[in-house]
Parts: C-alpha cells; sequence; structure tokens
C-alpha cells in the first residue's frame, strides 16, 4: 500500500483527492493537514466523506510526512515551494497541485504570481506532470508539477498537431469555458451563486497564468509555437471546453486518424469520431479527456474541441494518475469513474 | 461472475445502471436491449461510456436472455409484467425498476398506473426491494420490485419512528423536492431547461403514485399510518430532499440515539449528528441516504430530513444493492462511489 | 415627482430597488449611500444600470436626506434604527426594508436580532407594509417595516383562510423554499454557486427570525394561530416558494371563491384556477403573488401554494408600492413589470 | 396608438414580444394566433401574462389581420414568406422573426433554409432590421426582417471596426456562446434540462444558419469579409456571448473612443470602458447590447467581447425597436426595462 499525505486539503481540489483516493485499492490515507482545522474531521466539513474517511485535519509537519510516501500539495500557489526541499530530502514524494514548479523560466512565474520564487532548485528537478507528454519523466520523478486545468485541456487538444507540424504555431486561439469551481473554494462575491449562475463573462482577457504555462508546453513541441488564450466562466460547477483555432498547413485530411493513434494507448484521452461535438459532461467526474476534429475548408482552420473535468483531469485526477506512475502501479488504478449522465 | 441484462436502458435509469455496472467487479454485463436503437453502441447514445462499455442495443429475446443470471428492466412502467414471467420461468432472476411489481393490492395498482394488471402471479412473488425493510426475502427472491425514489427517501426517513411507535402514524406530511432527472429521459416540454431551470413549483399534489407505494410501506410498519404527499420540482438534474413532519407520541428524547442504533449496521444510511441539515450534493452519485431529525418542543414534532439521489438510492444503486443481496455477494459491490462535494 | 433616497444600497434589495425605481414615473432618485463606495458610480458596481442611473455613491449624512421626500434603508438588520428618529423629525417618510421595526413586542425582536432595540418609540410609530392587511394605515405611515420575503409568501396565502376561521390554526405548516438571493449580497462560502447549484437543503430548522414574523402576522388573523415553519434553500437566484398546509375546520367547499373575491380588488395577487400549481419563474422580477388551493379530502387538510419573487413583492417591489400608498398616487406605478418566462 | 397582431405566439419569441409589448404605452394588442391552440388563452399557456393579457388564440385570417397596422411573425421559418403579399397588399406592416427574409441571395437561402422561397419578391422589399446598420431604410420599410440573435451580436460587436477599416476582415473568429432559449420552446431532448443543465458543449461547427447572415451583414461593410462561427451551447436560460478576434491592420490605439464615438447616439449600445467584461447577466430581459474592447499587442489581435439577452435584442425587443421606427414614435418605447441582477 501506498501512505498519502494531503497539504492543505479544504478546498476543491483536495476533497476531490479524497473523493478519488477513497476508492484507491493500493493507497492509505494517513495525514491530512489544514492549519486553520486542526482536530475538525474532514467529512465534518465534506459530508460526501462521512463513514468513508474518518480522518482529522492535522498541524502540518516534517515528522507526520514521515509517514507517508507521497504527499500531494492541494494549498495556495506560492505554499509548496517552502516545504518541498524538506520533504524531498526525507525520500518523499511530492506532487503539487498549485503552480509552484510548473514554470521553468523563473522569471515568467515570478511575473506572473508577483512573488519571488523561494526554491529554484526544485523548480528544475520538477518534473512537469502530463503524462501524455511526459510519461517516462514522471515515473522517475520526486517531485511533479501537476498542470493547470485550462492548461490540460488545451495542450491535450494541441499535441498531435504540433507533433506533426499540421498548423501554423502561431496562429493559435484558445477560447476556454470554465465551471466556477476552477475558481477554488473561497468565501468570494464573485464565486457567488446570485453573481455568476445564469451569466456568462470573459475574464482576464489581458492576461491570464495558464497563458504562459500553455505556451511553455506548446513551445516544447514547436519552438514558434505562440497563442491568444480567453478564458470565460460558465454558469455550471465543473468542466472545461476548450475551443481551438489554427491555420492548417500541410495536408490534413488524414488528421482524424493520426489523432485516434496518437492517443490510442492513453487511457484517458478519447478522440471522438469527425465532426463529433464533446459535452464537459461527459467527463464529469471523470479523469477523461475527450477531443473531437473539425477542419473548415473555407477558412482552412482546424478547430479542435477538448473537455475534461477540471477537478479531475485538470487537477485531482491527473495528481493521482502522476502518483501512479512515481509508483509504478498500473496507471488507472482509482481513475475509473464514469462520467456522469446525467 | 454475475452475467447481466438490461432490458430497455435507454432512460437515465438504464444509463445509471451502466455507470455504475461498468465498474462492479463481479459482473458481467452480457446483453441490453432497445427495440428502437437496435444495433447503436450504447456508447453512442451515452458518450461518457465511450470506451468502457462496447455493447450495442440488442432485440430484446428470451434467448438472449438466457445467458444471463440477473436481468434488469429499466423499461417504462406496464412493460415488466408482460415478459417477466417467461424469465423467471427460465430461472432469471429480475429486478423491475418500474412499478409493475411494487404494489401488493392490484385494485390500487391498476387505478393509479391506469391499466389492468396481466401478471398478479408475480406481483405475488415479487420482494419489494428496500433492504433496510426486506433484506432477508430479497436474498431469496426471484423477482424484485425496486421501489419508487421518493418512496426510498420517505420510508428510510420514517422507518425507525414508526417501529417504534414515537410519531402519531396519520400526521405525517412528506414534503418533497426532487431533481428533474426523476422524470425520465424523453423529449418533453415539461423538463425543458427553459421551462424548469431557475423555477420551483409542487406539481400533482392531488395525487402522486408513489402515493399508495409510500403510504403500503408504512401501513407494513402501522397499519393506522397515512401521509399528505406534495413533490416539488427542482431546478437541478439529481437528488431528492424529504422533508417529512409528524406529531409526536410518548418519549422522544432518546430519538436520535435510537436512529443511530437502528440504522448502525446499514451500510448506506447515514444518520447524521442531531440538528445537521443534509444537502442533497453529499450523495449526488453515491447510494447512500442521509437524514437528520429536529425535534421541535413549541409544536411537539418531529421534523425528519432525508436526502437521496433518485437515480443511485432511489433507482439504478439501490437496484444493483439488490442484485447484490440475491447473488449472495457483498451487498455494497460496486456502490462505494462518494457523493460529490463540489 | 417623489424625491428619493436609498441608503446603504449596495445589496440586491438595494440594485432591484434602482431596477425598479429607473422605470418608475413620478420619482426623482436624489441619493444613494454607502459609506464604503463614496464616489463609485452605482452603474460601476451593478452594469445593468449604465447609461439609466448616473448617481454616485454617497455619504449618508441628514442634509442630503433632507432633499428627500421617502427614504428607503436597504441596509442590514439593526441600522435604520439608529437614524430613523432624525430622518422623521426632519419630516422624511422612510421605509425600512430589513427587520428593524417588524416585531411589535421588542424582547422578540431582541432576542431573535440578538441586540438591544434602541428606538422603541419608532416601532412604535411603524406601519406594518402588507398593503392586503394594513393597506389604509400605510397611507398615513410616516415609518414603514417592510415585511420579510418568507413572511409575505406565507401571509398572503393563509390571510383569507384565517379571516373566515376555515382552519384549524395551530396546525399549520409553512415548508418554504427560497432562491440564494434571499441571503444577500456578500462574500460568503455559504452562498458559493459550488456550495448551493445543484443541491437542496433545509436550513434553521430549529427556528428563523422570520417565524415570530409570520406568527405576529397569523396571531393578528386569529390569536390562537402558530406554525412551523421549515426554510430551505433552492439552487436557483430567485423566487420563494411557500407550501402551506393546514387542518380544515368547517366547510371549504367554498374557499376557492371565498380566496377570488377576497383578493378580487388587489392588484397584485392572482388566484389561481383551482388546482393550479403556480411556478415561481411565473413572477420572476415582478410584484406578484399567485396562489392555488388544493383540498385533500382523504386527510382534511387543505394545501396552499404562494410563489413570489423574494426581491420584488418579497422586498424592493412591495416597499416601492408602499412607498406609493404613502405618497398618495397609483399603488402600482412603476410595477408593472412581467414575470418572466422564460 | 398602434393596433398589432401576433401570428403563432407560442414560441418563446411570442411570450417575450407579449412581455413587453404588455407595457408599451403606444400598442393595443388585438389579436394573437395559432392554429393549434385556438380558444386557449394565452395567459393559460403563459401564467405571468395572467391578469395582463386576456387574449385569446385564434384563427390566422385575413380578415382579423386588416384590423392591425402592425403584424409580428413569430413563427418557425419558411413560415411567413407563404403570407406574406396578402398583408403588405392589405397595407399592414410586417415584421418577421424567423429567417424568410433576411437573406438577400435565395440561392443561398435556400441551401440553409432546405426548401424553395415562394415569396423573392417580398425578400427584394424587406428591409433588414438592424437599426444599426439600417435606421432610415427601416422607417420607410412596410417589411422588416428581423435580424438573428447571434448576428445582432456579432454584427455589432464587430460595425465601427468594418467600417473604420480597423482590422484584416477575412481574419474574422466569432465563438459564440448562447443559453438555451435560442434553440426555441418544444418537446426536445436536447433541450432538457437533465441534458443541457450543468454542461457546455459546441454545436454546427461545420455550419450554422446564422453564418450566412452574419457575413451578408459583414460584407456590406467590407466584401473581403469572412469568419469562422463557432455556436456553443450554455446552461442557462437567456443571454449571448460573442467573443470575436481580428488581426489588426492600421492604427488600433484610438479605437476605444472610435466606437464610443460611433454608438454614442445608439439608445441600446453601451461600449463599455476599455478592458472591462461584460456579462449577459447585465442585459438579461433588456434590448441592451453591451460591447467591450481588448487590444492584444503581443499577437496584434482584437478581441471583442459583445453581449445581448438574445429573446431581446436578439429578437422581441429588436422587433419592437423595428416596429416604433416604422410607426415614427421614439425608438425606445415600451424597452426601457433594465438588465437583471441577480
Amino acid at each position: 500500500m501506498i501512505n498519502v499525505g494531503i497539504v492543505g486539503g479544504t478546498g476543491y481540489t483536495g476533497v476531490e483527492l479524497l473523493r478519488l483516493l477513497a476508492n484507491h485499492s493500493q493507497v492509505t490515507l494517513k495525514i491530512i493537514t489544514s492549519r486553520s482545522n486542526v482536530g475538525t474531521a474532514v467529512s465534518d466539513m465534506f459530508p460526501n466523506l462521512r463513514g468513508r474517511i474518518d480522518l482529522k485535519f492535522s498541524e502540518p509537519s516534517i515528522e507526520s510526512y514521515r509517514q507517508c510516501d507521497v504527499v500531494f500539495f492541494a494549498t495556495p500557489n506560492a505554499t509548496a515551494m517552502h516545504q518541498v526541499e524538506e520533504l524531498l530530502a526525507a525520500g518523499i514524494r511530492v506532487i503539487d497541485l498549485a503552480a509552484d514548479f510548473r514554470l521553468k523560466d523563473l522569471s515568467v512565474w515570478e511575473k506572473w504570481y508577483g512573488t519571488a520564487h523561494v526554491s529554484p532548485q526544485s523548480v528544475e528537478k520538477a518534473v512537469y506532470g502530463l503524462p501524455e507528454m511526459n510519461r517516462e519523466a514522471i515515473k522517475q520523478a520526486q517531485l511533479v508539477a501537476n498542470p493547470g486545468c485550462y492548461v490540460t485541456a488545451v495542450t491535450l487538444g494541441l499535441l498531435p498537431l504540433l507533433r506533426h507540424g499540421l498548423i501554423n504555431p502561431a496562429t493559435i486561439i484558445a477560447d476556454c469555458k470554465s465551471g466556477v469551481s476552477g475558481a477554488g473554494r473561497s468565501a468570494s462575491l464573485g464565486t457567488a451563486m446570485c453573481e455568476v449562475s445564469e451569466s456568462v463573462k470573459a475574464y482576464a482577457v489581458k492576461g491570464h497564468r495558464h497563458y504562459p504555462e500553455i505556451r511553455q508546453n506548446l513551445r516544447q513541441l514547436d519552438a514558434r509555437a505562440d497563442l491568444v488564450f480567453v478564458p470565460h466562466l460558465m454558469p455550471m460547477i465543473r468542466g472545461i471546453h476548450a475551443t481551438l483555432y489554427a491555420d492548417v498547413v500541410g495536408d490534413i485530411s488524414k488528421v482524424q486518424a493520426l489523432y485516434e493513434e496518437y492517443y490510442a494507448a492513453e487511457p484517458f484521452v478519447d478522440v471522438m469520431p469527425a465532426g463529433s461535438h464533446p459535452e464537459t459532461r461527459s467527463v464529469k467526474g471523470a479523469n477523461d479527456c475527450r477531443i473531437a476534429l473539425h477542419y473548415l475548408p473555407d477558412s482552412n482552420k482546424l478547430v479542435v474541441l477538448s473537455v475534461i473535468d477540471n477537478l479531475v483531469k485538470g487537477a485531482a485526477g491527473q495528481a493521482i494518475q502522476n502518483m501512479n506512475l512515481m509508483m509504478s502501479i498500473d496507471e488507472a488504478t482509482g481513475l475509473h469513474g464514469l462520467g456522469f449522465i446525467p
């Protein structure tokens, strides 16, 4: 059994880790920490866990982490970087669900996250946890930077295109739609039911933190890649829908077969038949990414539709997928839940 | 392995059976029938099943049912009664998720369902599939009548009270709130997003088919029992919240302990701490029923709050729980999924 | 023209007052105050007002109030009581949308609102602003206590019954369902989209502040009246649905005609045909209350369904109705907006 | 007073016309027709109209139309074209809310609408009813083709850009998000609450009927214009959010001032401050279009955000605006309702 700890499990990625790990056959949940909730049963905060998880939130400490083989940081940005080296030194594998180790260029990180990075050496060690790009490296990793939710949907949508040079990499537009849970669990007017239900809006058009992360991924595939990224808030809880546009170069006639082949062995990427329109609900609660392709001959553009559950493949599910890889067990363990229809 | 068939799996209880059975370790899904969709892959109708269930809808026939140990009828009311005897005669166990075998009094059934019953003998054989009332009988049953969704929430909420004679059984009011999926999957103006979202209404105040079924359950516990039952349609997909009112008789001071004890061994009934307010989302996707008690001394009334997911404990999950009992495997197999927060 | 001021217009009742007053033909909006937003244009906070209301939030002061004939307090509870006497002394009419002047029994008020009342004399002067009960007194009032939202729906639903002694007044159960806007506009986890959407729950079963207010109204009609009141939170923005149960005494056969007659002259109460099921959306944005009656002969209970928009007839619309009465203009001025379907 | 008739008022544009016309000071509603509902009171179908509109649906006939100065066709596509000439010959002005007279090129119309056009001469007479493009022609029109909802949002968003040649007109991408009411009022699985709530999807990526209509508008402004148009279905009732992308050519530095000036005199177009993110709810129920501009220097793209209520500025409200222009009364009469927050 893998002994697991969770740091800062009071947010939505935390409770989603708990929901998924409760049914993970190879995991023993040892500790979950929260400074401000020490002594509270997690099932008092999240009643869906009643009768299934009887842990209490505890004070974070290196001693308690030592019981763990793997520790997930489900903390705010710029938190894990303060503690990670101590855990690594103790031989504990770490998966950070926040952004601390995602960007290799520290000056870019510091610009977008507004603070100095205190652990450049851990950034260097960190493996970017997108299995579809980095599976072998993840297997060897001590520290995994779990990708952002938008970033996962967009990167998986574009990966085969860029690998095969089928689009002009400077013409990418990513018009992305996210459920409200992407904004986290906090008392905020901006995520109140009466403010966001029955309404749609774009936000952060001038710049969103996932932009440099997407760009970093795309440039690993093609150094010329860049994109326009506009996120939108949807009146729903879970789900991301990325609508991706790019100018085609070269022969696009086999693009459907190419995607199907590219992702054939991937346990969590589903290329739908040409002309499909994936719905976010088809992955609600599941670790799947569904992709569909549409070529528009009049404009010579390819439109890629890519959907995930932001809390699963976009956060907690992918983190568990990474853990499975790091611990050399079946990559899909604990991730067999299907999407919810209805 | 248990060989399973599903008759009429194109509705919401059908796809929910598929979602749950896909992760049931003891089940092999053999057939799923739908006369109007023969040859269609179920995953083409329900994309959440893509890559997980590769069955096609087939023509119903006794030959194909013979491959099955258990057959679920996820058909409209008054369908299973036409076929059940043939299956039982072939030694196949049957679980009907519709209402054909729920009411023991055929004249009552015929009044509420508006048609003659063609199989009185199967009604006689049928065991009412509420494990918390009938576990031992279910284990021996060849034919199980799976309870209605409202009925499950209300009966579980009142069971210990009536068993212990703590309320006046003639004073029960069940004010019930249901998500829209309870109305089934069909092209109907009455369940259109623009008709039911952002609105609440009562319906069928004069009489709902679940009323005689609840009354039948309650009268098994106390022959004087009766109730007022008012269902309401909620602007959400899944979930039932039953708010139950009754006049207290006798000593109510130990009611909390009594409920906890009564349900202590039940795998799927959770008595919350006194004064709790269960949320339907805490059981979304899960086979759980959560109950909380509030005694109001001024009016000497007990208020019981009982929540389930209408498609799981109120339909497909409970059907699988019944199958597990009938097949003598662990009652909770395949039913470990937790509720969704958020 | 009536010169109007609004104190504390940054909540949902404030913006709803603005939405309605913007189209009130007899009103000039003079000031809107908010200590924490002095200088901000109201249309910067509420973009629906752009181009229609060009006021800025200003510092509250008796000097600015002197420009006004009527001042609405859209402030938190226990705010207006500190300022009201000064305004009244200056000859300004006051309508309080909070609870400061609703309960005549100060000890009850202090128990439920958790603080000492600083202005008993203004409570004495205040007229309870339910036009269907107190129209003539409102016309003469200097100070109106605008009713609570639940209270309006419940009282209007029961008024003719109690006036005519048709129910046992000690058997009333009010099972009420409210949209989230009833909880106000604030940064709070409890009203976050991800916490309340796709879920239903009861709350405050042990006691809600609207309980003593409803009881006070009912006891004006029948001194023996009491009720059980259970509020529930609905996954929608606006709307209250009250489901009211009571034991019938006497001859109920003419109850439909009696309601129709009772409310025939009321501009904002609509008695639907017997057997109807009013939807909250039919009053969304409108100042209407729709009521339907169902007599259940088996249990000899009457079920009354009563719906309002909590922000209109339950708050801002009713406040304007009161203002119209106080200022001797047509009671319906500015309140002609119809409900939204869809 | 203007005597008004509505043909086919049983859909969402029909009831929205009724909601708005009920408060139009210059209109007398004379008839509303529906072959399948003759004799039914409109307020029985739409209870929000109870007490405000007491018309019954009647049989369509030229005799009854003769009472009207203006007739709105709120009928399915390919309906008005069969009747329009008879009405025009009788001197009745006609506004078609469907698509019969929107496309000037009949071969394009016939391709997208799948039937032969029976009234080419009326297409020739018809004025395209977008006041911001065609105000003077609308004033003289006998027949107005009311624009499509997506078309309105996109065209208003791009109008000043194309007039001033500030973008490359061949690079336009319109990623559009619509509430479900855009799909109309009908019994359809595709618009069921359980199918579309809590989910987002693109649809009709290969081609949507509003594409040729948008293109026709844009090419009136610049003959080289073309676009990629991808509509998406949102889990909400009302609202369209168009996110528009285009490559900038020339000097973009004054684009904000240019938009403000361009729309300064328009009663229903609101250019928000630079960098704003308009919400669809800010126009819910209102005839407004709100627009915000974002220039992205890295990619040299302009992003225009444009929101409307699809049933108001996208249908019934714009139709009334057109009627006001045709009848030479104040263009904004009856259209003063503000958006709903919350």
